[in-house]
């Protein structure tokens, strides 16, 4: 089994999400990473893909050579799959170019950096055959795969209640803005409408939606800029409705001091609840109102067959976001072989994020951003009746 | 030394919370039970009283019998406290009747069903030389004490944030409203304008203001009544104000199935943050910016000292609930102790929420149920000004 | 319902433990103390009983007044219970005299200094009508007695392993032997034959014959002295066996540094597993070869009624070391009681450690002792084959 | 920079070892897999060296075609270095061979069946410019490296007593020994003298080497048979001496029913202790006896140099168990690409286990075996005064 020639945007010497990119793409054998740029330093570019051990006629200047000369090589040694890990304002181009060359692409989220370019894009794949996946990573983690089986199940009865929570410290501080992250994460022009929302909170809505199978409806929404001299938000708090019956909170923040990230969430029915901490990924708790609690454990017997399914050691070695987020890319390699073989994927392969995913993260900012410019308490989702 | 003697009203045969009452104030051999009404049956009353060993003769069968008899009694063996442990629409009214008769009062919260009873009452002790005890039970935890020693002491640094959450799950299901506690605390003339509010948001809410030191100052709140049959709310998150620098958000929660009693609090600060959760009880995590975590452990070194006063026992035994409310007890009496002998009490007596707290709850619950009510975002909380 | 009344010998101004015997004494308005000998200073003993409130004419000054004067004064007013709670080796010499006198008794543990003395005491009670209560008081936390429940249903299976441990650091350090505590416990004359196994480890010992129900009947010891000045070991590990098919190990340690009171047991069956920690005491944790893994809570579904009747509190408001050390009052009470009324007790008041315990207790440090000082593995433990 | 080529022998469809070694050596681009024998059925290996991705030719049938055509590759081409990881008794025919061929070797452990061949090995490495590894894997969490950091910085004072536990589950139950892996681990001529020891508890006696820095001088052992009929033990304690001032204990099972893979050490020195626990691998817990506890974590402020570069995310993304098995390779192969460059490799690159370690692992098992068959107590480690 051959496998699968990726190429990179982005993710040079100082990006830590492009060495997990990597990390995650080659981790479970399927994926070689063949070519990429690196920088918009053509000449560190270049420099950056000799160390990751590139052949140098591979380590591009520019994302057109890229493009071009990756177009014209044998289809046997051509890249397959391009993974854009550029500042947020990249995303959109780069993935549209990409998929107008004909490759697939797998993004880190957000999509875009507006609604309209999401949906852009959605339109553009709808009229390809490209695949493409976005990097909802915590959805990549077996227990977050089994909680949103239980509640599918019903095992929960009906959902009442969804708490879901990120907090991160790593924007306190005055001075947290030096680095370079914070820089573009700051700026309106590279992150888009929000910082918090747009970088943290975004990912707790997808995992709200992902695991309850429901949509965020309404929103009223609380951002908040703790140090004022920032043109983003770095903090805030989201009322949440899905539909008229179940209620919900999601709390964000980057100036949480001494927070890591400490991403949870609690999902509350009338027959039992659930809750999940990345902190001890591991772990899935259900508790009963007439039952004692339960802790699932990956590996340990009692999972669903998809938590299995995405779990590689025996219960006890510690997985964790590496293996999570690898989990996304195996499974969009088998998304990809499946096209390339004109089948049908496994069931377990389509558990990716993709473009229905980005097109409401993109909601929930807009919407979230609008509503928490307001007086008014509760905010429509825009476009939320679009999701199916 | 001699026990202060103390009578009850309320807590009779089925009444989880008089019994919890009577263990705190029993716990460290300063306060001894010696009369009461224990039902609004008579004959309960009676029967109960003397299941608890009380002589005949002060085994009362009416409220007002209590008082005059009491009052009629030599003062070595008359009653000098009471405690007030009935439903909520009686606590204004009795406290006030005792008041009048000289009797030092300790009444479970809420100091009353309405923000113009509370001040009525304040008044009143304001012409009185009684002393008043509001059983906001958490702050009688040790490590409570000590995140509000170490906010004070400037350690977080400027406060940003404040998180507090207090999850049950006992009114979930359509049948939780059968127990007989569940159909007072959802009966409006019982419980006044709130249910989850008025039971565990305000103790929420005071723990968030005893640990900060700051008032909330503005709400937008979101009540819930999962069980639509209900006429109060068993849900609801509350986004808050503490004047102009602080945002925080309070989530409460009676249909959380599975829950059991999960109050915990997070603070952050520019420097620093802290949380405490009521399962854990004898820990405080303090985290930092620049430094590796601490925790925080009753009876180890490095406690401040109002944490070690409130403290019985060596570290890694563990203490509960019932050593926090004893604290509140034993501090009260410490307190009446003084002023019996007209001299000031010591600090460590101080530290028991009275009228003041019972205020601040009030105005709280009334501003939340306006909040929720309305379509606009942001309500001051009624008064709030009035907070010294 | 009257008061038992209750006289304590020990148990001053600086014994931790005398503290926490009134107060667990009296946490439940079962039981109220009316006599005392406080301390073996006379005049001492006389004040610190009067600031407990004590009648001065019950504030004796020497242990035979206590006996002389309790014993000829009306019945309805004497002394029914006595607590002793002083130094190790008094224990055996007080019992004795109070059971002679007629006077039921609740003794610290050891029951005794030696394996003799437990014998004789045996004896003496097995001609007497008094009731005698051990404080092995880890017996008394609801979810050790879930463990045990959980073990005689069979639902781990044939136990095949028990781990025990109990890790203090209060003796870590040249010069921690400084206190008054210290000072006795390592002094061979008022401590007995051992020091860490004799205050802690025989704890652990009984905590792991309660649950499993099953003695230890073989040991291999290795008892240290990390200070080498010290006459008595402060550290130690056993090995056991329990009868030919079970195996375990005992850890103990009062050297173990920054350790509050870390006592912890796992019990391992074919088909299940458990484990107790004291530092969360209201779970018990239960895993399974082929089912994920359960946690019983204290006033959650699903308890066996011995863990609700020693429960006081709803589900997530922490009971800790004093309401487990009230169980064993409260149930010795229920004893006494039913003794007065010359009726059988109820089951749950059966549960209280007793002069059997004492005697496994000293046959277990004997055999310690001797075997540590052995180059011989395994060893006997003396006397084993008494144990029914 | 070029990848380092490898080899792999053993490794094949069902031996979750295998795939493992692989995600680790690959999962930070260092390292390439060239080519392997997978299986001792010469076909079984071809097969699945293609569903590797390897090329055919590469996709050896028997381990001497695999030694003799590599080395007969062009420089360019050939492999560097051999993962063994087939059962125990075949591990060190097969580095001696890969030795004498001049192939690098990574060996899972332990790295031989006896002390004597251990010791074979060790001389044969002298002569020889072959580096060598044995994965020991629990070295390679950051925290494990933090911890012995601090031991070795003094932070405890002097070490006074190590306890280390591994419990595993697998074994437990009659019928626990149908699988592949527990049919030749409980078979003495492919697993060696022990089971249960050989295969974990020589990972927990390295663990406690490792973060202490001293030499396990005596033991006294005590393995069990949970049933009968099993030819090696699956269960056992082992009572340690470090020379005449440490004590220690070392608990390792494979019956613990419901143990995942719970690995954990605890140090206590005078001044302060420590302790890991494999399921919460990216925390270190320090205790003292003068100040509150400590709770060190990866990628959070105050970690040692070494910690750091042994981290791959930032702090709150949980790091695992691949993640420590990848620092292996990782470190290794630095080792490998200095020694190309006939240069001194870095600090962090020497930091990995070899043939001593594997030396220490063979005293280790044969001294625990005779220990545990002999009625006397305390036994040498033999050869212990070897390891300097």
């Amino acid at each position: 089994m051959k496998k699968i020639k990726m190429g990179m945007v982005g993710g040079g010497p100082n990006a830590f999400i492009g060495a997990i990119h990597r990390m995650a793409a080659q981790l479970d054998g399927q994926i070689e990473l063949v070519c990429g740029v690196f920088s918009s330093s053509p000449q560190r570019s270049y420099e950056y893909g000799r160390t990751l051990g590139l052949k140098a006629s591979r380590c591009y200047r520019h994302f057109n050579d890229l493009l071009e000369q990756e177009s014209s090589l044998p289809k046997s040694q051509r890249m397959e799959l391009l993974a854009i890990v550029t500042p947020n304002h990249l995303h959109f181009q780069m993935a549209s170019e990409a998929i107008k060359h004909g490759f697939h692409v797998i993004s880190d989220k957000p999509a875009t950096i507006s609604l309209a370019q999401a949906l852009t894009l959605a339109r553009q794949l709808a009229c390809s055959d490209v695949l493409y996946a976005l990097t909802y990573t915590y959805t990549g983690y077996p227990m977050v795969k089994e909680a949103r089986y239980r509640v599918h199940a019903g095992e929960l009865g009906t959902i009442r209640k969804i708490i879901v929570s990120y907090q991160q410290g790593w924007l306190s501080g005055k001075n947290a803005e030096s680095t370079k992250q914070a820089s573009w994460r700051l700026d309106p022009e590279q992150a888009g409408l929000s910082c918090c929302m747009g970088d943290i909170g975004v990912h707790a809505a997808n995992l709200a939606e992902y695991i309850s199978g429901q949509s965020i409806t309404h929103v009223c929404a609380d951002l908040n800029t703790a140090y004022e001299h920032r043109a983003l938000d770095d903090d805030g708090t989201v009322l949440l409705k899905f539909g008229d019956e179940i209620k919900g909170v999601l709390l964000a923040s980057q100036v949480a001091t001494g927070e890591e990230n400490n991403l949870s969430i609690s999902v509350y029915g009338d027959k039992g609840s659930l809750k999940w901490q990345q902190q001890n990924p591991n772990s899935l708790t259900l508790r009963y109102a007439d039952s004692s609690m339960r802790v699932i454990r990956s590996g340990v017997a009692n999972e669903s067959s998809l938590a299995v399914a995405n779990t590689r050691l025996p219960a006890g070695h510690p997985e964790g976001y590496i293996e999570a987020f690898a989990n996304l890319y195996r499974n969009f390699a088998a998304q990809i072989r499946a096209r390339q073989l004109v089948q049908p994927p496994c069931d377990k392969a389509l558990d990716v994020p993709g473009i229905k995913e980005g097109i409401r993260g993109m909601m929930f900012i807009d919407s979230v951003v609008r509503a928490s410019g307001s007086s008014q308490k509760w905010h429509a989702v825009q476009g939320a009746q679009l999701h199916d």
